[in-house]
């Protein structure tokens, strides 16, 4: 250990340790007391103070969840850009293998936070049920809660929402009159949207309380309760005969022991001769959350390797037509919600307090740098039945002539122009 | 069994067998002293006409060659639409599972038709190399034995070509002066195209003997050997550094045991930063293609399900792309094949004998039968290394201005161009 100047302390010690741990990223770790210790030939972008020896052992018995609290307590401080480290953090720690500790912490999670019916309603309450009030601080007007498409990097985040609504839309081609299934349909955004613009009626399940409450006030608002019905019960509850199957967002929910069970679901309600699209988040190769996300942000949650989530589809004999790999427009999602999110961060203080704040600032923060950095993914899959025609010749007219998002004032007039 | 009126002889129990055995398929099968059977509830598509007992026996142990072989000979007649029926075939032997005897087959034909170094050579050398003038009778004037790209289903076969090409080039967002390397480049018509109009050098690999001798001839006519180089070697010996690894059509040849090499070998090839396109015949399910398939027209061959396909990327941090799924363009591309096949029977015929004629004509409406049902997928898959940024923010420009094919006498002018 060539840049360890000196055993001088078993401080030191543990900085070592813990810069080890973090992949020798070009970060400075300094304790309180002036210990430190700076990673070889780099100079360093950043720095992390950490406030005590206990914070310290805690970040050496498990950097995860140990900087997740020392920096949501504010016993860590980060000096220099929050995002930018956490990157660096996130490429240099793709070289490292967890310890056998972390393995077993993460394996204890899984089992404590199972995505049981019983299990998932709890998950999903502790992440959605925060109240409605704290995510309009930050989201776009229409609640949408996951990864926008920007056609341009420079289009607004309510376009981006707008446009990516409109753009599975389209990648479905729905048809006046079909049946959609929305399973985990956040406030109903989407549901809406299909319904308001392509005639559809659409059925909306979610676990979350909160956000049906307020899906439905919508829909009432709009006028559009008679094709858009949100049930609050588990999509392993759904039934009935659709055309199409819709699910944005919710596969990082089911749980990868569950992937198999969820196409059976799917085959159920669409059969052979239905299509769908799934939007999620994914990776390269199979990897757990953090052991912190997953304690205090997103218990139960896991995002497949793009092979581990085929199983969906393969045992029924589905066909998936089309890929496509959004990572970077999660990662402008995100620089949106995070601006947003500070900007609101003494509203979301007097809320919650500074602990909620900085724990929720760290989330947003290292989403961002997962998505910067492709140590996460996001992918939408369209599929079909094995009966079912590819509704594409090519994909051609999904960017030809893209209507452009219009002000809420217009919708029902247009709505009324589609169905006719 | 009630649609077995009496167990009258033998071959009819042998008939009702073949008739399980290929799911109850719309079709009536005869014995040439006129003994019959056929499905109930149905009217029959067509009828096959089968000459004696020894037919029928093999038909009865193997269907798959049972049918190809007599079909070959000449002692299996098909009155009715080659194509549909073998359609309804597919579909119905979709829900049935092969017996132990065709399972013991497979497997001995996997062991004997590996796909090492020099088992490969033997495969390859099976098909590709029966004589340049034999695919000119039926391919397009490009020679490029793969799924065609019909921007509209009224595009010519050498247009679709083109714009094959052409698609591929630009999803693969080529820059004038990169590197690439084509892993398995039949006549070398892809090579030329990329370095034609992209300004890219190739080095393109085949161990086709016919082929490459061929891509040279052409390399040579217009001039372009100081950018594209042809080799008769392994796509396992490509050695050197490239910005690009292309691969249209061969991993159906590198047999499912070697995926996790064949990444190793990309990985070696492109690093972190390259980026590529695998465009191969895949599965929504794990399957073999037929025994006869392998036995008479392309030994050795495999199309992945597309879960197995990712075995690939995984292990190397790929990021995955951008999947299109283009069955119905590889369908479109097979009518064409075969239209110009039966056009080119008599040449056909000369240039061999009558069992080729009808083996390659199997060969060639059971693919087509095959693209439509389903029972086979096109797969075109874009990925990147995990330190290559994505190299479009979204598809649209792939679908905007797209250059229309020119004419090869104002190939050079353009290359020229693209140059400066």
């Amino acid at each position: 250990m060539p840049f360890l100047p000196a055993f001088s302390s078993a401080e030191q010690w543990f900085l070592q340790k813990i810069l080890n741990g973090i992949g020798r990223a070009p970060i400075r770790l300094v304790l309180n007391d002036g210990v430190e210790v700076t990673p070889p030939d780099v100079s360093p972008i950043g720095t992390l103070r950490i406030a005590d020896r206990r914070t310290l052992a805690a970040l050496a018995l498990d950097p995860e969840i140990g900087f997740g609290e020392g920096y949501s307590d504010g016993r860590i401080r980060v000096e220099g850009d929050l995002v930018q480290m956490l990157e660096e953090v996130y490429r240099s720690m793709a070289k490292v293998r967890d310890g056998l500790y972390g393995r077993l912490v993460s394996r204890w999670q899984d089992w404590c936070q199972a995505n049981s019916p019983r299990g998932s309603r709890h998950n999903i309450h502790h992440h959605y049920d925060l109240g409605n009030d704290f995510y309009k601080l930050w989201l776009d007007s229409e609640m949408v809660y996951t990864c926008a498409y920007f056609p341009s990097p420079e289009a607004t985040l309510e376009e981006a929402q707008v446009a990516k609504m409109d753009y599975i839309s389209r990648k479905l081609q729905l048809r006046p009159g079909e049946a959609v299934a929305d399973a985990g349909c956040g406030w109903g955004a989407l549901a809406l949207h299909m319904a308001r613009n392509y005639g559809v009626s659409v059925k909306a399940f979610n676990i979350s309380h909160e956000q049906i409450l307020f899906a439905r006030e919508r829909a009432a608002e709009e006028g559009l309760t008679d094709r858009v019905e949100f049930i609050e019960d588990d999509y392993r509850n759904i039934s009935g005969k659709f055309d199409v199957f819709v699910s944005v967002g919710m596969l990082e929910h089911v749980g990868k022991d569950h992937y198999a069970e969820f196409g059976d679901l799917i085959h159920r309600v669409v059969g052979e001769s239905g299509r769908g699209l799934l939007h999620f988040i994914g990776r390269n190769q199979p990897a757990d959350f953090s052991r912190w996300i997953r304690k205090r942000i997103f218990p139960g949650a896991y995002a497949p390797a793009l092979r581990e989530a085929l199983n969906v589809f393969e045992r029924w004999d589905f066909s998936v037509l089309d890929v496509e790999n959004l990572r970077l427009h999660y990662a402008k999602t995100l620089e949106h919600w995070l601006n947003r999110f500070e900007a609101a961060s003494r509203q979301v203080s007097a809320m919650y307090d500074a602990r909620f704040l900085r724990a929720w600032r760290l989330y947003l923060a290292g989403s961002l740098a997962g998505f910067l950095t492709g140590s996460t993914q996001l992918f939408q899959v369209v599929f079909a039945g094995s009966q079912c025609q590819p509704p594409l010749w090519t994909r051609e007219p999904l960017y030809a002539g893209a209507p452009e998002p219009e002000p809420a004032a217009e919708r029902k007039a247009q709505w009324t122009h589609a169905m006719s």
